[in-house]
């Protein structure tokens, strides 16, 4: 499985970046990290023994050791951070876009480009507030909601309804001829009972964006939904809601879990019964925003390329550290990494930060339209989203062989953490879009605390452990450079 | 491997308690799962089929989604943490040892006791400071420091001294010569690069609990060490400092991370070459303190004992959240659930929470002397004593055989999270005392947040988070009720 190289000719120093049109047999990964370590000249030779898998391990030592000292991508976390929530189209996107391009020609790539994207704008607004009324009307308590992505907003002077709750989107389809005038009330908790939260959310997530819509179709006035999380606490959390355009848009809210369990309560009671609401929220007119892409090209093989892969926008209630700004950062420091320890991978490692994530994807569909074009070879797409704390193992898209092949390098991702790569499509809601790539993977963080804070105002830097989002760069920059260098089987291969 | 039990006659509702001098054959643990699941009557007989494995992971599966959802032990952390740090021999340590045993008696176990350990408490004051002094005596800056546990104080007027830094115990013993009338500096970093701390921690714990007297030994006033903290911050952590009565004891207190760094500038920089110190922290005259024991009898085997353990006490600057308040009630919430989900052991679960681990470990050695003594047969010994972290592995000390069989589990380990089983005797402080045990185990949690809080003022509730601290509880429950159910290879078994 694992080739060797031949020996290459001793350098001194760094090598002179690769110039793009002229493809240099320059001295592969592994044996440049060998004679930085044995120094050059005599040592090289040496090296050509059967056993290179001892220089992959040491590399991939030096890698988790310089990610976790270094601490590099976290560091810039906290500047990506203090730029302001990248909501899709916002002028802090804006702002983000060119720091990440800064960034990245501070890295003397061999290419930095933005792709445009066209994007629908939202704004949230101030006034988010939620009255919950006793039966005479009068203000009962407030209760902490925040307006769902992308949703109308009420008439400026509020709206009220009496509220219909249900706890699944079949009890709503059942009961949807008592929804007229009413605003419907999902209320369906994630499963605090598995591990697994994020499969909990896959199921209730269609509430939060075709609720609105089928809530719509049975006259109802709005919607208000339990909130995505696992946090038993007075955080509401956002996310996007979608509007098929086939009937008329109704606002829509979330509560925070308390807010959902003392609305529930006051229903259950009788004493409570309206919802008093106001949501400020509107779209904007479309502007560009952009995917921003930055590569180092291969040494032997430039057309093979390996994406890492995050997406830069974010919701607006925090920063976005965990989702996704860390695990941009997390791409964006595997090219940092390899220029840092003067390696000059085989095969193109390519960086894109993909725009419009959190709303409808355009910066995927665009990218994939892009290199489904100009028939780009994408051996691995690797995306981490799905926040940025220890790594657990990595789902892949592709083939028995393919996943063997990475399977095998176990030993090597396991200085990172990594303990499994499992068949499966989980944190690719951007790479899955490349249907050309070979294998596409997505990183599977620890998963225990991200659904408290996800699409929150408590997703912030803050919440973000150095080691942890260090680890997951060297995950990610391990399994980058052995695909460099050892390729991945290909149909027939 | 996994034997069939032989159907129990039916029963409906809570079996009584079983008392302890008359063995009842009552209802094996995976089969009053299966009775559970099923009804009780015929479908018990449908459950004499081969295939029991089955039943073992509806049980895990029950297990792992009581506790979280539950999240009795996080909620009773709560309450643990609101009585006050528990330092040994402290009025909130006896406070502690007193709601343990209510909430023991609560559970209505089949015994619950105290056994009485002595301790020498130690008491920290409000006074510690440590200002920096400038060339000409005057004062540059003030630097966080807290008193190393069981440290001297200083003179109620404080003390001055030069400093003299190093970077290891051993360029301290070359540099001995140089330490007369002095404050030895030990400035020895964690180790940031690696994603196993606790390694970097084993290496220079011993500069912390043995610096003191070496530089006593060679006439240094006092110690200052860097924190063993991976926290980048102002924060100081303490941990016990080891007299050995041998020469004067000097007092000892640990600097925070940011502290260190300047006073390391400074030396370097020539502008601080000094520091006026003062502590007034004491030894207090010997008192009585307690191990808390509680346990359920096996119904079968009721002299083959598991202990699942952590300790009781903790330090002073938080409330001890992580070390080792979490760790004590994932193990007191084994028997809750046991008791919760209506199973009935083969075996004995006991839990034991033991005192003065912080300092001297004398609740181990306590419980080690009467177990030797009354030659308990204790087939494993399961501590917690890592942070409340998520689940990643447990550490083994034992035979081939017993590591073979715990490691066949790993299919319902795993629902826990728990990825390995692997030789070694990390995280079991306390339980490595039991020299009759058949197996040691520690439970290794996720690391990479511990060390920013471990014994500062940052392990407090609030970092903890209840799905990781609960899938600890999942998982040594799963395994003790396994050990229970199986039992373990013995010497020549």
């Amino acid at each position: 499985m694992l080739r060797i190289h031949p020996a290459p000719p001793s350098r001194k120093g760094r090598p002179p970046l690769l110039p793009a049109d002229r493809p240099v047999r320059s001295m592969p990964v592994i044996l440049a990290l060998a004679v930085c370590i044995l120094g050059s000249g005599p040592a090289a030779a040496s090296l050509r023994r059967p056993d290179i898998t001892e220089d992959h391990s040491r590399l991939a030592d030096r890698i988790v050791r310089t990610a976790l000292e270094n601490e590099e991508g976290y560091r810039m976390l906290a500047e990506l951070c203090s730029l302001g929530p990248r909501l899709s189209g916002s002028g802090a996107m804006d702002k983000a876009v060119e720091w990440v391009k800064a960034r990245m020609d501070g890295l003397a790539l061999d290419s930095v480009r933005l792709q445009p994207v066209m994007v629908s704008p939202w704004e949230r607004s101030a006034v988010e507030e939620a009255l919950l009324l006793d039966k005479e009307g009068a203000v009962m308590t407030p209760l902490r909601i925040t307006a769902l992505g992308g949703s109308v907003g009420t008439e400026a002077s509020g709206m009220t309804g009496e509220i219909l709750e249900v706890r699944s989107l079949e009890e709503f389809r059942r009961r949807a001829g008592e929804a007229r005038s009413r605003i419907v009330f999902f209320n369906m908790p994630l499963d605090q009972g598995t591990p697994n939260t994020d499969l909990s959310y896959d199921d209730i997530v269609m509430a939060r964006m075709n609720g609105p819509d089928a809530a719509s179709e049975a006259g109802a006035s709005a919607v208000l939904i339990r909130s995505l999380t696992t946090g038993r606490d007075d955080v509401p959390h956002t996310g996007v809601v979608k509007y098929s355009g086939r009937v008329r848009p109704i606002p829509a809210a979330a509560l925070s879990w308390k807010a959902a369990d003392d609305l529930s309560a006051a229903l259950r009671s009788g004493t409570g019964r309206k919802i008093r609401m106001r949501l400020g929220c509107r779209r904007l007119p479309d502007r560009p925003s952009a995917n921003v892409i930055g590569e180092i090209r291969g040494t032997e093989k430039p057309d093979e390329i390996i994406v890492v892969a995050g997406h830069l926008d974010s919701w607006d209630l925090g920063t976005g550290a965990h989702d996704d700004g860390g695990g941009c950062l997390q791409a964006l420091e595997v090219l940092s990494l390899v220029r840092r320890l003067d390696l000059h991978p085989k095969r193109t490692i390519r960086c894109v930060l993909y725009a419009d994530e959190e709303f409808l994807s355009r910066g995927a569909a665009a990218y994939a339209e892009a290199a489904e074009k100009s028939r780009e070879t994408i051996l691995a797409a690797v995306e981490s989203d799905r926040g940025v704390f220890d790594p657990r193992g990595f789902s892949l898209t592709g083939s028995e062989d393919c996943l063997a092949r990475i399977q095998s390098w176990l030993p090597l991702l396991g200085k990172a953490h990594i303990e499994w790569v499992r068949p499966g499509d989980g944190g690719t809601a951007d790479v899955s879009w490349l249907k050309q790539a070979r294998t596409v993977l997505g990183l599977l963080n620890e998963s225990q605390r991200y659904m408290d804070l996800h699409h929150s105002g408590r997703d912030v830097y803050q919440e973000v452990n150095s080691h942890e989002m260090e680890l997951g760069t060297a995950a990610i920059t391990i399994l980058s450079l052995m695909v460099s260098e050892e390729g991945l089987p290909g149909r027939g291969e």
